[in-house]
């Protein structure tokens, strides 16, 4: 099976971590989320990519959720007594990606060139696709005024009540090389258990993309993010709330109606009506948990083939 | 004592330090040798300066010569494992002043500005001067051909035979703010025990300040980088040998002879004919050696003016 996930950061890398080890596929391919993508001390830092560097290069932080394993902040520490900014914690060993990732943008090189060289160096075999080369930058419209996205995620810890999230750049962004037909072509299309309206929509937001997940003949099965009532991770169900949105199946199912198939969702919740589901226990702890998961999710496609 | 200093890197920031130590000045300058700064990653690095600071504010690694005391390599293991460029060793805590430094840069503040800014927030006392805000480069003709100095120094380790040394863009920089007037104002100006050919040519290659030194009216001292015939650190004396000029006190004082009134000597080496001097132990391994050194400048000074 040749697999293309749509995916942001942490959750939708452990999906990808599962799909590469559960033995079914011949060939995966992430596209992964740049709206969270932003300059930071003139560097250029793509969260979700890099989530997806370090998870499936075995360097991740996993107690952290983020980063690398083993870092040391010798870097901050210097920052913090020059009087540097230090809310955005950059790591030491982290450093490299966007020290290198900066230097080669600057030099006229591709995103998408970047993180394939990154890929290979550290044996990486899932294909890790930026969306777009293209700026895009996600804004999310709050009680405390519009807030860069990352001004948002860690500055603010997400605590301001979100109205609206905007992805600046999207309608004239291309999507990246080898992006369309990683959707075209594959035998199945996953959206990652990623926070849909932050993680998801940037990715549906650039036209290309949108219009090929219309196209593809692949079934396109999503991983609800909600376990429980509830996000695993992150900000996904108090936004759901803010915006006017039950959290649950149902919600999720139509977020995605336009061009999802099914809906991988947890044992604990309720399916949605409109679309077939399957259930398992899709929190993903451990490496037989992203195994099973990724392997749910396979068997949902083939439910849907019969 | 309103003191002055020209300085490169390791042997001028101890003298410095110990001109801060030695309770005989009332205020210090250091006019700081930026012909060694280059571009690496994309990252602006000011070596000579970032060795003042280091040194000054009791951060220097003593033993190894240059970089941060406590210094980690997360961030070199990783640009390794990402196959970047290594050849130049940028320590975690060291790129903290590189990145700060690059951003300012970018935003148009000038060097001036910035490293004004990294001392304050260090409590330095001295007043940290780049000799210029515009761009001057070292370039080494070498047996191997024309070297940047950075790959001379570090990548090529000095090996490669000197034949002439140039410094681009010191035509028409102009010295930065307040280089002239702290060497027109003082009450003594000193020469560091810097590489004369690499670090205080390229301070002396800058019209303006060449033409201050010519026109102030404090005693202008040198210490003299030769002891026991040989240069403490560096390749002072290969380059001297490989330029045909005889390693003593002769030739240094030919050297500066258009501006220098005399020149503190090492007790094991001959006084120059041509100018006054005085001979102490100028070896600086403890605090108590450079405070040494510097009370025996400023006692040449007082000499020259009785």
């Amino acid at each position: 099976m040749k697999a293309t996930v749509l995916t942001g950061g942490v959750g939708g890398a452990k999906f990808v971590l599962g799909l590469e080890r559960c033995g079914l596929t011949q060939s995966i391919t992430a596209i992964v989320n740049t709206g969270d993508d932003f300059r930071h001390l003139g560097l250029a830092v793509s969260p979700d990519i890099d989530t997806l560097l370090y998870t499936l290069a075995g360097k991740s932080n996993v107690a952290q959720g983020w980063g690398r394993e083993g870092e040391t902040w010798n870097f901050l520490e210097a920052m913090q007594s020059l009087g540097g900014p230090d809310w955005f914690r950059l790591g030491d060993g982290d450093l490299a990606l966007h020290v290198l990732r900066s230097e080669r943008l600057a030099r006229g090189e591709t995103l998408s060139a970047i993180v394939a060289d990154f890929a290979k160096a550290w044996g990486i075999a899932t294909h890790i696709l930026p969306m777009s080369n293209d700026p895009v930058a996600t804004f999310v419209d709050t009680d405390e005024g519009t807030l860069e996205f990352q001004r948002y995620f860690v500055g603010r810890q997400c605590a301001p009540q979100v109205s609206a999230i905007r992805f600046e750049g999207a309608e004239t962004a291309r999507a990246a090389p080898g992006v369309v037909d990683a959707i075209l072509s594959a035998d199945a299309v996953f959206v990652a258990p990623s926070n849909p309206f932050l993680s998801v929509d940037p990715l549906l937001a650039v036209a290309e993309i949108a219009q090929a997940l219309e196209e593809t003949k692949a079934p396109v099965i999503a991983i609800s993010p909600i376990v429980g009532g509830t996000a695993v991770k992150g900000p996904t169900a108090k936004i759901m709330g803010e915006l006017g949105i039950a959290v649950d199946n149902e919600a999720i199912a139509d977020h995605y109606s336009d061009f999802v198939d099914a809906l991988l969702i947890d044992t604990s919740d309720a399916p949605p009506s409109a679309l077939p589901s399957l259930a398992t226990s899709t929190m993903m702890r451990t490496l037989e948990d992203k195994i099973r998961v990724a392997r749910e999710a396979i068997a949902l496609v083939h439910s849907l083939k019969r």
